[in-house]
């Protein structure tokens, strides 16, 4: 039985946002209910850049992911963050598939944004407000589309190239650069920002806004203004990790926020325990940090469709 | 720049034990002396098995390991231990090599049991002795063979056919056959069962011995009557790791052993910042749990071998 190996070109061609969603939403609802297993990331700080080892189990699957964020590598002509999964059967630990990841880091990330729009944005959020038009800006704006009847698409960034890179690859939508503010004024909005200091203004705020915070997934890093929190419905990816990286880690670590005051989890609000948006004014914030069992619901489905295919082979442990 | 990827086959014909230990040796120095990076492994335990993810860095080096450990797979054909190292570049992140880790985590504990004889075993050591003849009997004896020069290698095993077997695949050696009492009469001593009791008795120690407690790799797991422990020299591959799932976790875990007592690491003794064995009449034991920093310094001493060669390729992040 030999591994199963796959480029990154062959899990792109594989990944269809549609079905992403859908595993990543059953995904965390098996983890809330006791039907997943994950265990804390394993960080590695080195000169240049970190590593993640990010290891978990669902139903059928379970499978490491290895991913770096090394800044400097746009300069060397180099992604700055690349990926690998290792995809093993869990009855007997054979390594079933070695794939590309960096694809399915950035579909998942996209794909969990959305799942908690689903649930925690207004029933009738048409227009979606980008903060960051960098390569997390596609896959978000793929994945609210396939859940949301997108009619606007407001994106703001510093740098107004990426703004129009954004436009010109994505046709398909009626995307349009916006001020700060207008795109703050929207139904959605997702902040996918390296910010280290806070740039969203509670000023800004409108009733009824759901948020995606996504930039924000290491120690020191934070997108919104402390206030945005205080009177929010804070909803986490993992709290453990939302509080020692997500954006709610430097409130934490100034004494702004407590983690007492986050409502509850995305699983559990998939799972049915707790409910989503209740009140049509309320602001709403996902703070969205990256779980592995994410990777390991995409790694399944890529896998499940590829065993059966004509890919490259390996008789890698054999 | 494509990934090399490396099988088993491959990986084995790379393997020279001689490189292995000077590699592994290197290892612990360099992490005694805080030119390694190693964060704790990550535990996933499933129905059927269990799968530990082990980062680590060194210089010039960064690799992943994933390796499993099931029980009931000789049943099915299958290798109880398998395991897949995903090799990284640690100044850009790049996956440099996919390989088999199989015979590299046997060869890594091995090797390290011979370094850790090097400096704690009696000088004129020429007899071995190993309890449980499995798979990892075979690269102990090996390792021990490069650093000792060998008169006899006894070897007791409760399954007899293991024992002969042993000795069809090594007739190199003058292995032979013993009871208990004679494989622990011999002046070193390796561990290596799956034993969760006691089996080693303190009635059976000669003055002098130097053990490497091999087997204990996990909570609840124990080859040596803690007696044994007591009045020696315990020398641990990583005091948190050892304490938790090594040799020394029984005992400890019953109120028997403290972790003060242990003496020092082998990084500490390799680096020369303590003394090996120091009396001739002294019993040393070395608790070996495996650290992923073994994994990292033969991974690289393979990729660096195979680079310039023609091995098989693929375009996994590219």
């Amino acid at each position: 039985m030999p591994t199963l190996l796959l480029s990154r070109k062959e899990v792109s061609a594989l990944l269809n946002m549609g079905a992403v969603i859908r595993a990543v939403e059953q995904a965390f609802g098996d983890w809330a209910e006791g039907r997943g297993t994950m265990p804390p990331k394993s960080y590695l700080s080195l000169e240049k850049g970190d590593f993640r080892a990010m290891p978990a189990a669902l139903p059928g699957a379970v499978a490491v992911k290895w991913v770096n964020v090394h800044p400097q590598n746009p300069s060397r002509g180099l992604a700055t963050v690349m990926a690998v999964i290792i995809y093993s059967d869990p009855d007997t630990g054979y390594p079933l598939a070695v794939m590309d990841a960096t694809e399915i880091t950035a579909f998942r990330t996209g794909a969990t944004a959305a799942i908690a729009a689903k649930y925690l944005a207004r029933r009738d959020a048409h227009v979606l407000g980008i903060f960051g038009a960098g390569r997390q800006a596609y896959t978000q704006i793929l994945a609210h589309a396939e859940l949301f009847d997108l009619r606007e698409v407001r994106v703001y960034d510093v740098r107004p190239e990426a703004v129009q890179r954004l436009i010109g690859l994505l046709p398909q939508f009626r995307l349009g650069a916006c001020s700060p503010e207008e795109t703050a004024a929207s139904d959605i909005v997702c902040t996918v920002t390296p910010a280290r200091a806070p740039f969203f203004k509670k000023a800004w705020l409108r009733p009824g806004t759901h948020i995606n915070a996504i930039g924000a997934d290491a120690e020191g890093k934070e997108e919104l203004e402390p206030d945005v929190l205080k009177g929010s419905v804070v909803v986490v990816d993992d709290l453990r990790q939302a509080s020692s990286g997500g954006e709610i880690n430097v409130p934490i670590a100034r004494g702004l926020y407590s983690p007492q005051e986050v409502y509850t989890s995305l699983g559990e609000i998939v799972a049915g325990q707790k409910p989503g948006r209740t009140d049509d004014r309320a602001i709403t914030i996902f703070d969205s940090t990256g779980v592995a069992i994410e990777d390991v619901a995409i790694s399944r489905l890529v896998y499940e469709q590829a065993k059966s295919g004509s890919y490259r082979t390996i008789d890698l442990v054999g």
